[in-house]
């Protein structure tokens, strides 16, 4: 072995070391408040990517979608093939710009919003995906205070994954883990259209 | 219908019409090269979740994972219901530091390119996963010149996604789809183990 492998092998020990002595501190298990937001793409994808997990774990997971009405086709197909485990509920009717019409938009999420909270305060489902909830936050279409005390009585070990732009701060200080996707760059801005498999 | 209706009404309609005439100019239809990275959560999770995208589109994926092994046994058990469509490789030993031999994960990262390569490189598969490559360009494990001409020379339908922190800049540069994941909130940081289906 060269100088430079044991050089290499020496820092690794000493990450390896780390990183078990902070992993064994992590002893506790609970349901998770997990927030999506940011300008960037993968915020619906990966709480998406999250329910697959929690299908392979054998949970079951309740998806309801707020905005987005016909969209995510790829992933309706992958539910429909775990239907004992995966209640898929799109409740939007097309995004906002489309409807034109504030007060059904309201009646829209706020139909949306029983769903969901439902869904969190029944301690069968392991998972609850509010996709496109901030959205709706955002523009008072759901109320702010029913969704941050639904989550203070869901059932301890609930996770509940809330996507969209714009999450509220309160939802934020709420959260357990929050990720912001940060759009980098995107080929919409060279003329590329939204194709299958990558954005729906 | 109030004022306040009309106005929301007449502003929506300005939006919607904008926004048709920007996805009209976005007409063309080719493979994309995505890359996923940052310090947050979410990049390969975002990944599964376009796998997700393919599989109920009719088509088919190869996912190789460079650096880690064990991990992401939920989404395997989802993949393996779809075996004509995915082939999973993971291909990595476990993170690096847990292996402290640098040669070894060279050949490690070498052998998963290999594989990595030939199914860009495949016209009959239409999405590849390269996850957590970044990671091994990092360390000099995977040759980013080969992986930069492979892209070049990529069927033209083919997407290829990239996850890992600290994407080099050259695969920036070349990427047409860029997502940085940034970490605002984590709950290791209060004590809270890694979960099912949040974390694996």
């Amino acid at each position: 072995m060269s100088e430079t492998d044991d050089r290499h092998s020496e820092k690794m020990r000493k990450i390896q070391a780390a990183r078990a002595k902070i992993m064994a501190g992590k002893t506790i298990e609970r349901g998770l408040v997990i927030v999506h937001t940011g300008a960037g793409k993968g915020k619906s994808t990966a709480a998406f990517g999250m329910v697959c997990r929690m299908i392979g774990h054998g949970r079951r997971v309740a998806i309801v979608q707020f905005i987005k009405g016909a969209m995510q086709t790829g992933e309706k197909a992958v539910f429909d093939a775990f239907p004992d485990q995966v209640e898929f509920r799109p409740m939007g009717e097309g995004f906002t710009w489309d409807t034109q019409d504030r007060a059904r938009d309201i009646a829209t999420a706020t139909a949306a919003w029983h769903v969901a909270k439902a869904r969190i305060l029944d301690p069968e489902i392991d998972m609850v995906v509010c996709d496109e909830l901030n959205v709706a936050l955002r523009y008072d279409y759901a109320p702010l205070d029913d969704v941050l005390a639904t989550l203070q009585d869901k059932p301890q070990s609930k996770h509940v994954v809330i996507t969209g732009r714009n999450a509220p701060d309160e939802l934020i200080a709420r959260a357990d883990l929050v990720t912001e996707m940060t759009l980098v760059k995107h080929p919409f801005r060279s003329g590329v259209k939204a194709q299958e498999g990558i954005e729906f």
